[in-house]
Order: C-alpha cells, then structure tokens, then sequence
C-alpha cells in the first residue's frame, strides 16, 4: 500500500523546489511521475516555479470539480506503454485542492497503489487552513514541515499579509499578484506580536 | 521562545502513558508540571489514566469556555513559592479543547515562555479533525505522530465507530461509553474498503 | 518489506515504557511480539523495567555471540501453532546489542519480514556511541528520537557520568550499578561547559 | 542556543539542493550564509553542485586538520560591519569532515550559537559510516532524513558500488570520479540480496 504525503510550510520555504527534485530523482531512475498543479494557483500559469531558478511544466492543472483520481488514471495508462512506468504523483501549491480532491490522493495512494507527495501551505494570512491543508492534515499518512526562517532567525509557521500600512486581516482568502499585497513568513512571536501592535483581531 | 507540541495519534497510541512519561521526567528533575485534562472527556473524571495501568490526577479539569492561561498562570505563581518551578504543560485529550483554548496554549508557549505539549486525537469517526485538533493542526510548531497500528499489520490513522451491525457513520461526534458503541484503529486501507463494504458514505 | 527502527534517545527518555506501551498495542490486537534484552543489561535480570512503574519479562536474553535471527524464528515458528502469531520484534537497551546482532535485526525486518523496534541509548558518558548504537545509526531505516530534558530545561542530548568528584570521564564504557557512579541526561551546552569546568578532555 | 543538525541521506538524495535552497532563504531575508565543502570532495572544485543544475560557490574549502570554528568566526567578523549578519553556517558533504571538524560544528552550534546545518551521505558502498557522518550520527541534536528512491520503488537507505561485473565490496572508502567506478542507493532488499547474489561478504 502506498501512502499520502503532506510536506507542509510556511510561504518561501522551498516546496517547489523540493517537487522538482523528487521529480528529478524518480526520472533519473527510468520512472515517471506526474505533475499536478490547481488551477486556482494563477501564478505561472501552468509551470512550476521554483525560487531557485528552476521550471517545469505541469502534467495536469486540476480545475475546480475536475476528479483527480480520473485523471491520473488516464495518464498512467497512455504511459503503461512507454518505458517509464508511472511511479509517483507530485502536487505543488496541494492549499488550493477541494476537500474530494484531496480524499481521490487519498485513494489513488491506498487503492491503486502510487504514492502521492503533496506540498502546501498550512495556513492563510489569518491562521486558518486552507480547504486543501485542512483535509490533508486529517487524512494524510504523513505530516512532514519544510522549514525556513523568520527575519527574526526563529522557524516561521505563519505567513502574514501586508498591506500598504502593515500587516492587515482583511481581504480574500487568496489574494496573488493584488497590487500593494505582499506576504512575510514570521515566527509565532513576531507574529502575535505584529497582531497586537497594529490592533488586528479576527 | 518555548513551543506548543502537537502529539496525535489514533485512538490506543499510548498518548496518555507518553504524557505521563513527560510528566514523570521532568519531575526527576526537580520540575513541575500542570496536567490539563478537558470536562469534556467524562471518561475517568478527573484522571489521566493510561492503558498500560499508570494513573494521575489532572492538575486543570477544563470546562468549556474557561481561560487556560490564566488558570496556567494561577498555578505557576502559586509554585514560584515552592521548590520546583513550572517548566511545561501537559494536556491530555486534547482533541476536546475549543479552539480559543488552543490560541490560549500557543500564547502560553509563545508569550509566556512555557512549553505546551498537547496529545490528542487527530479525526473522529467519520475522518473529520475534532475542533481542539483542527486548532492544533493550524498552529502547533510542531506535529509529531503517535504510532500504533491496524488490525492488518500497517500504520492505523483513522478510528471507526462500530455499532451493533458494524462500521457506521451516524451519530454525534463524541460519544464516549455510549451503549453498544466501540471504536476501532485502522490503516487508511481498512477503513475505506469496509466502508466501501457497509456502503456508507459522508 | 518491514523495516528496522531505532528510537533512541539519552538516559531516562522513556524507552523502556514505549517499548512496553507497543507491545500492549500488538497484544491488544490479538497480535504476540517478542521482546529482546541484551544479557549485558545486567540490571533487572531478565525484566524490562520502566521508571513508570511497569515491568515485564523477556521472551530473549540475548547473550555475546549468539543468533538473534535464529533465536526470533524458532519463537516464531513455536507461535504459528498459537492464537496470535508473532508481529513484531522489540529490543530493550539495544545500546548493547553486538554490530552482527544488528545485522540480524536488520534481515529478521527485510528478509523475514518481521518489524523490529530497537530502543537505546545513542552514546556513552564520552558521546561515543556505544557499538550497538552505532551499527543501528548506520543502518536502521529509521531513526527516531525520544526526548527528554536537561536540568536546564533544554533537550537532552548526552549522558555525563559522575563520580565523588563530579563529572568524569573515566572508567569503562559499561558501568552499572557500580558504587559512586550515576549518570546524568545533559544538553549540548550544559555538557560542554560542565567537561571545561573539570578541564575534561578526551 | 543553536543547533547542529544533521540531515543525512543516500546518494542522489538531493543533498545540495536542499543546502542551496536554505541559503537562498535566508538571503532573501537580508541573513548571510557561510557555506562549507571539505576539500576531500575533489568533485567540481570548490563549487557546491546541484543534480537540478543549481551552482555556488564555497566559501570555505575545509582542508584536512584545518580549524573549522576559527575559520567561521574570521568570516563572522567580516560580516559583522557589512549589512547582512552571519547567520547559518551549511556544510556539503559532511561525511567528510573530520571528526574533530565535527566537533567544531557541534561548537560553533552550541558555544557561539550559530546553527549549522550538516548534508552528508550516511554510510559507503560497505554500510560503514563516513567518519565524519559517524560523528555526526553521535553528536547532532538533530537528525533527519533526506528521502530518495530504490529502483524498486521503495526507499533507498544503502549505497552500492558498481564496478565492471556488478556490486563490489572491493577499493577505498572514498573513490570519486575512478574509472569503471559508479555508484547507487539502494533499499536494504536490493541491497542484500545483490550481495547475496554476488556472493559478497566484508
């Protein structure tokens, strides 16, 4: 039986990156791998893009309602008669699935037998998981943190959303590419600590 | 900075034996501990009572409502005067805690510099994350797995409720010592394909 | 394929109390485990003592030069015939287990199929691993840590061994029980600054 | 206090990718990085070379018996009158390092607190420890995997050397870039059962 990953992070702490190295490791072993992208990550249209310097082109860019499991299916047949077998499935920005796509990686790792490696965000600008995270965190067999660094050189867990006058818990859920927007890892001190100076509460 | 620890498991990981463990280290040492138990887990009253036959009396029966930190804060002046300081928080079943007790924890770690370790259950019957675990989820620095394992040999990470003819998904999300009600560790396999044999579905 | 695991961890984590809460787990399940002690473990004979207050008797009292892979298979085959067949291998104070003893834990995992949890102590009172340790660093599947705390409150990571005078680094690797001695789980910190008080060098 | 963290992994495991990426981390948060290759990995020079086509430069090409702590505390103070402080120190090829280099590291952590974050390959193509992964596997407070592939699928633990006919137990510890010589990580059952077949034994 093969099992459900969630590597899970803080913004900025290099999921991508890590994707594309899995990839790499499985193609250089004469194995496939497919690439999923939601397309509710607007950004980079249908690449993966790494902080690195590094790009790919996504196998699927898995709209809204589309099944995920059927999908996958569909691939890993058209490849059953190349010669790289089909070994792995990678999802970045794995935020911004629904909750049923969620449970099909579920059952694309226990029922038909292929690993699934997820990478995402925790949590949005205010704290609260997003739809994706939420139902990986319940069902995932693994819960592995991608770590990176807060300006004050403690682990960020938290991603704050800065505004033209500082941090702000206003807006949209997601927000990318909005004019004045911008995003900060931080350590959950500095974090409640910037709650509390600008007087946010949700 | 100190952390709030999230240890989650499926049901008989030996969640509360390893609290009790925690407790017992740092009291070697010259240290207290504050073990918090939530009201909501009618199960042995005001005991933490581990399956392995090690008992202990909670030091905070938590009602639903009531300020964690500021009972935690109660506590650790009143031992200021003894000999062995407060150095962490234990809290058993934390799968019951609201979720503003939970902010409460991560306050507790993070602004009174106090080390939390929660345990708990990370989904209920019906693989939804309980409101304390939710929280957790969201907000814990760091999420560490308690291991225990399915009647078929694998990793057990959801807990099905059993009634009289079998796996069901009906019912309140806690019910504890209800009257032909059980429960039951599984791996993922097991417990979609005996869901998939009840035909039952969310 | 089962794997090997090596939990260690420094002096008083908890190992022997984990190893006795996955045995329960197993047991609970209708499923039989054997539990290993090195015979060099002389304290305690042939029980497996936990600080917490639980103990239990060993099905193996592995001594020097002997077969750790035929002693388990000749359990195993004896339990076949039983109620609950064999699941698991547990080793206590694995610390002391021979380099070839290891081998064989590692193929009663792969070759046999049978998971074997190792439990012990990662280095000496000298931070030199002991020559069990060193080949489970080397070649378990998984290593995990079991934490503790120094009197400092910082994670314990080392073993100071005192003597009448205070920390020393003399003496046989493997003292037990022997008269003015005991040991002490330390941080990093508070090792290095207790061994350049004493003007200890290697 | 800061850490020394060791994450370990076969060969191929995306070592110096992941060791780039934490650079770039804290770089883009105004934080520098002292990066360290031993001078043992005679491979591409003093460059740190990523599988996924990522380069940089050393800035410490760590030579046998030379001082790694004074070294890193010369450039700290360099740093220290430039904008971006000395904030993590990040060592390639850690199974290289020296011993008493470790030791430096586990120092530099604990006594100067600046993190160091070690990326080695665990054991050689006979499943012994790189002296300086040894040390390493004995001292850090931390020690975490980096996963790879078998190409059976499973994880890869071990490495093996392939020479003209197969898996060799034959050659020096360390023979990089040798003619006829190549390398792959293995899972402990290909593993074994290669050496079996080539009826190898050390």
């Amino acid at each position: 039986m093969s099992k459900l990953f969630f590597r899970y992070g803080a913004m900025n702490s290099g999921k991508s990156t890590a994707l594309l190295q899995v990839a790499h490791n499985y193609e250089e072993r004469g194995q496939s791998v497919v690439v999923v992208k939601p397309a509710l990550d607007t950004k980079g249209h249908n690449q993966i893009v790494s902080r690195l310097g590094v790009n790919r082109t996504a196998d699927i860019l898995l709209a809204a309602g589309q099944d995920l499991r059927g999908k996958v299916e569909e691939l890993r047949q058209n490849r059953a008669s190349s010669q790289s077998a089909l070994a792995c499935v990678l999802i970045d920005e794995a935020q911004f699935l629904e909750p049923a796509q969620v449970d099909a990686a579920l059952e694309i790792a226990v029922l038909d037998d292929l690993p699934v490696v997820a990478f995402g965000i925790r949590t949005d600008f205010r704290r609260r998981a997003f739809p994706g995270s939420l139902r990986l965190l319940e069902v995932a067999h693994s819960l592995e943190e991608m770590k990176t660094i807060c300006r004050c050189g403690e682990k960020a867990i938290f991603n704050a959303r800065l505004g033209e006058s500082g941090m702000t818990h206003e807006g949209h859920q997601i927000m990318i590419d909005a004019p004045g927007v911008t995003y900060e890892a931080l350590c959950a001190h500095c974090y409640l600590e910037y709650e509390q100076r600008h007087s946010l509460s949700l």
